[in-house]
């Protein structure tokens, strides 16, 4: 049995996976998308599991594969879904699902208007991107536009588009999950450091592990069937002065270096035992 | 009853649509998505009509709206699917349909390989775009280094992704075929005109119309159902020398002036009649 | 006697200098800098004004032209002291005029540094632009990230490049004077509206005249000559707390209608008899 | 004494700088300039020697350092007009020096003439960049198209305007000469290799030594002093058919290490002799 693996930038999360594949004697092919051309409609393995950081990168390697016949992992809805902040948030909301509430500003002219409606500070963000990159809270009009003129010189009308969001007072916390075929493999807290208000690990957040409790297990999993993932992150921001928890984003490339160190749980394995189960399906 | 129009640049096509929607009693309510910010969950129709010529503000107009329980037609998933040219490719190959040898090349090292693969001259496009833009015959290794380096210097990373595909010897003509609710409405061909090879209308291409017959019918039934279109134009290759034909593009906000005007049909009044069942299901 | 006029998009300034020009007996051969190349070292007329709004390609359009042997007004070194602000600065200062403390900083990795040696609220700007654009106040760390982040995601090495300054209190105003041929022919102040601190006329700032006084007079025709400027606009700031001038911009393609309806000198004609007097020469 | 040495990325050619400007006691004070920010008018040294790979970072550097007197190697200015081909081509023009027929491109409106005026192939490149990047052969309008489409794009306006160029048929050749301190150090042939026509060492370009005869010793100097450089390196054309040399590009921080292996002369040390010779005048 074969698994292809199709990557860009390899991590020790890649290395990992591809151990635990030959644990499990599963065969693997290694595919870096960057230099190999991939033809749309031919794959040579049942199962491609899908690494690839750049998450468009990510979305046409599933496309392409799928195209064969072949099951990506993530598959490339899925991954479309998870990749867009405004497709995320639509479909969780559209499910029922609590998120925070958010607003898609696609011009300057409305920028106004936007800032009129939401208590200050506001979150605003493009719609794609990681690592918090671009995520700016807004506490005045002069912050404002300031981020609405640098980002109406961006090229990529995605990078143009703003995501104008309510600030939930977290206290410098998310909580992150991972699901794996329907299951909750386990749940960290991120926590910002020092003049950082963000949470993401590449700013310098911190990891701690948690007790998964109901509620905190029936969202995650509820998200993860909305946008059909087989291995997905959900991040959850709880609001500290009521409790209340919000479903903020999912990842569909999950990075879970900092995941497996805080909780011990052997991620790559866990995966490597579902997809296992996908292939004898 | 209500129905949303969304828009940002309004054309003909959307004043014929008001217009249709009015004599069929039909309220309509007109978003500007440019100048309106658009909150996630919220609308105010059971119809969201996306005319919106960006394709990823339409994208997004969709989602918005979705979320709120609204139908919008076409859905943001179509927009999706028929909005990226890899996408729609992977999807159409993936349910049997023939589409032209295309491959995905994402990195500067796979594109020598890429080169080599294919018989020249070949088809060189980014996966995002309309009107024929950045659309390249490439006939030899100068040209193809000149695309290269020319879309490397790209923000975007559709815009550096490179969709290459084999060139269907189609006489400067490709069919354009438009489906409405499971139907075909019409079909024209368009033309290529003077030194311009493609037959994009943006370019000079010239409109007329053709029977549909059984094969074009099928083909274009089978593509709208595969990316769920409820309004959509599908665009064919037909090989000159042996008659096969390809599908190729597939457009989820299709401009019909053209169409409307070398048809006779009243594309408008086909779409409002058709929203008019779809409310009342 | 003919005068090319180099323009792309006219605005009342250009209508009035074509008038003035003809007043004056000067022929006027319009060339809009879009719609026609410019071969390099071919020019029908001894002067070229240049009133192109595109900076670089006002540059290119005086460059072109100087290439034959015709006199650019201004000159294309002049437009590009002036069209960057690393170089306004450093030219200005290598010649001891009073200028904000400036830093360059070219790299995330020196960012922190810069952030550190300045007092809180300082100016962040990139070197080229106009209108205020993307000159942001940082008054955190927070926003200096904000900036950070976006600016690295530009193409244009000259956006991704930050001018750090010193912010001048200087209550919301700051002083223009216009330069023709060595002689400064008046001067306003603009001043910053409601919540919005830049004084740029594009953002709101309202213009009022004041008397040149002599400290004002001698610093801009030291600007003129260090820049080479034939005509050109300077602005002061004038911190409130001790009266110390600081010059802070100069433009080579000076915008003059609010300057002339504040004063109600008729910049166009001064202008152009300065031109007459060149072509004289 | 000391000198300070300006870098982004250290090559072979910074290395060797460093060691003679050791050997000749010169202390060496290295600043790296995307990880230092750089104060308007503060220098340590009374030489900077420029070796930034970025050109727009290199005239940066030189400004900063200029405003607090420092002689830059080369100045500001010098970068400024060698790190733009219109400048250069300009500048060169005017003081009567042979260069390709060249023409400014600035719109897609003016495109269609500039194509008609030239014989086919001719050369397409923007004002900046290096090693040949971007710079196409177009042969046909095809091309032609795709390369406006593609420019079209940018971000940068140095990127959206062409540069169009006649072609010299040049057998693929073209020569280089190093000019130190107003003196020719020596000279060399590039030629392109196998499918590509572009003769840059980045592209596989092979170099030879050649004997520098009067005539491309008198070019070199003129080019030299016309653009004020104290280290450049001259790019001239022979038009195989006749003999006649065209001035093409001027590099104002000159990569060397092909020509040092090609010819064996220790350009290191000619350039630091000639500091040696600055500083004490």
């Amino acid at each position: 049995m074969e698994v292809e693996l199709l990557y860009d930038m390899p991590r020790l999360e890649e290395k990992l996976l591809i151990e635990s594949l030959r644990q499990r004697n599963l065969e693997v092919q290694l595919t870096n998308v960057n230099t190999t051309p991939l033809l749309i409609g031919e794959a040579a393995t049942e199962v491609a599991l899908v690494r690839v950081v750049s998450m468009q990168k990510a979305i046409y390697s599933a496309a392409s594969r799928e195209a064969a016949g072949t099951t990506a992992i993530n598959s490339s809805t899925t991954l479309m879904f998870c990749g867009d902040k405004i497709l995320t948030l639509s479909r969780l909301k559209a499910e029922g699902l609590k998120v925070p509430r958010s607003m898609v500003v696609m011009g300057a002219e409305s920028a106004d208007a936007a800032y009129n409606q939401f208590t200050k500070p506001f979150v605003d963000k493009p719609p794609i991107g990681s690592w918090g990159r671009l995520v700016t809270l807004v506490r005045d009009k002069a912050t404002w536009r300031s981020v609405l003129e640098h980002r109406q010189m961006m090229q990529s009308q995605q990078l143009r588009t703003h995501v104008v969001q309510e600030y939930i007072e977290s206290g410098g916390r998310d909580i992150r999950a991972i699901v794996i075929g329907g299951e909750v493999i386990g749940a960290v807290v991120r926590k910002s450091v020092g003049d950082e208000w963000r949470t993401n690990i590449a700013l310098g957040g911190k990891t701690e592990p948690i007790k998964v409790n109901g509620e905190i297990a029936e969202l995650s999993l509820r998200a993860a069937k909305i946008v059909g993932g087989e291995f997905i992150s959900i991040d959850i921001l709880e609001d500290k002065r009521n409790g209340q928890l919000y479903l903020n984003e999912v990842n569909g490339v999950p990075e879970f270096k900092g995941f497996m160190e805080a909780t011990g749980i052997n991620v790559a394995d866990e995966l490597v035992k579902h997809i296992v189960s996908v292939v004898r399906r």
